[in-house]
């Protein structure tokens, strides 16, 4: 079976009896199984629509809180996506990224096939904040620059990036296409400023009237707010990161080793 | 000058001129930097209430748009909070939790001058769900242990914590004392299974009815949800995590390494 239309009449999805290995199971784990099989097989596929309720739990002839309870667990799961009034769609799985790598965000979503974009929103020069000056080591009385740029995937908005720089140091940070080119990247071929590590941070916040706008998601959705100080290879502090990712896009692994119990 | 009491009218706070060495800065920046080694000084506890702006702004002898910038500063990096209609309160630091270990809560906490401690909420015995199954690689007609606890911190919920692990491995789970042992703590003395490693990830949600209601925080407030599969020294999965921990209260530490740029 082909990818099913999003739009336009639901096809029949299973066919009653499900699958012969799952005649031992519930039933509503049956169904679990059955749409887990087909979405790893790919005859389901991302984007693609259900049938409505009604329709589909008389084809597998279950009842309705049945059905149900299948669909919750694999939306809980993220497998599934509900659009109240319009109907469940299978899900686009989360984008993974790996929290304790410095993984360049063009070369981990090419390898899972996605196009990545970057539109470079302002490029500013201003007085540095009291904080930041701090925190880069900068005099209060310097100027940094403040790079906003959103990154798409398949041209959708997915996060929001904000750098803060010392202006004296990266002068004529405005000359470089920061919209082909990544930043590091720039720092190190054109200033030889290698990023060698970076004290960064994780924090769960919703989305303002800004980020909703730019990101193209509702307000108060939530967003992972990236925190980040990143030094050279001398341990000077080089660049001051704010970057908020589309939480129903991305989620972070942070694999443990244990330390202690 | 001791701590503000955070209720009762709210004393003077800074004299101008603020300070010698701030001669130079911006007004803002002075205000900001006051604070802030105020804070560091202990002159300005966790909790205090800061005096109306008004007031502030006249002893200050800057006008609001000025003080305003400067709070505004020190509450965006989480310094002060703000309660609208009640003041401004010098924050709370969050928790910070490194993502890359398995840190005992309870060690995490003391290590910070925190009394922490736990409820246990429920441990129910239920069939495994399908997907559970396929993680704890489990027959899906087995059963499972559900454990469900809140943890505090100074009496104040914090993390909501979910364990799912098998009935059948952990038979008489609920024997021994989950509000005072670790749970993996008891895997490993009662049971002899010590986790060896876990793959886990965080993703920031919106709280729910429940989870507003347990954690004492409003609808829709941003919470990390964290997911867990811990394994054995013999890399078998034993037991699935789901954590949810108030955003307002914990940040992740992710330090990073370069892997790539």
């Amino acid at each position: 079976m082909a990818s099913l239309p999003s739009q336009g009449p639901a096809p029949l999805l299973l066919e009653p009896p499900v699958d012969r290995l799952l005649a031992g199971l519930p039933l509503y784990a049956q169904i679990v199984e059955a749409l887990l099989a087909r979405i790893e097989r790919g005859e389901l596929s991302v984007g693609d629509r259900l049938p409505p309720e009604r329709e589909l739990s008389e084809t597998l002839g279950v009842n309705r809180l049945t059905l149900r309870r299948a669909l919750r667990e694999l939306e809980g799961r993220g497998l599934l996506r509900r659009r109240p009034g319009i109907g469940t769609f299978v899900a686009e799985p989360k984008i993974e990224r790996q929290a304790g790598w410095l993984v360049s965000f063009t070369r981990g979503l090419k390898q899972r096939g996605y196009t990545p974009g970057a539109r470079l929103l302002s490029i500013d020069t201003r007085p540095v904040d009291a904080l930041q000056a701090r925190d880069l080591r900068l005099p209060v009385s310097a100027m940094v620059y403040v790079v906003l740029r959103l990154r798409t995937m398949n041209s959708e908005p997915v996060l929001l990036e904000s750098y803060t720089l010392a202006h004296q140091r990266f002068a004529g940070l405005e000359r470089f296409d920061l919209e082909t080119r990544s930043l590091f990247e720039v720092l190190e071929s054109e200033y030889g400023v290698s990023i060698a590590r970076a004290r960064q941070s994780l924090e769960p916040v919703i989305a303002g009237r800004q980020e909703a706008e730019l990101l193209g998601i509702a307000l108060g959705a939530p967003l992972m707010l990236e925190r980040r100080l990143s030094f050279d290879a001398r341990d000077q502090p080089v660049e001051l990161g704010r970057d908020v990712y589309r939480g129903d896009r991305f989620r972070f692994v942070t694999d443990r080793a244990p330390r202690e119990l």
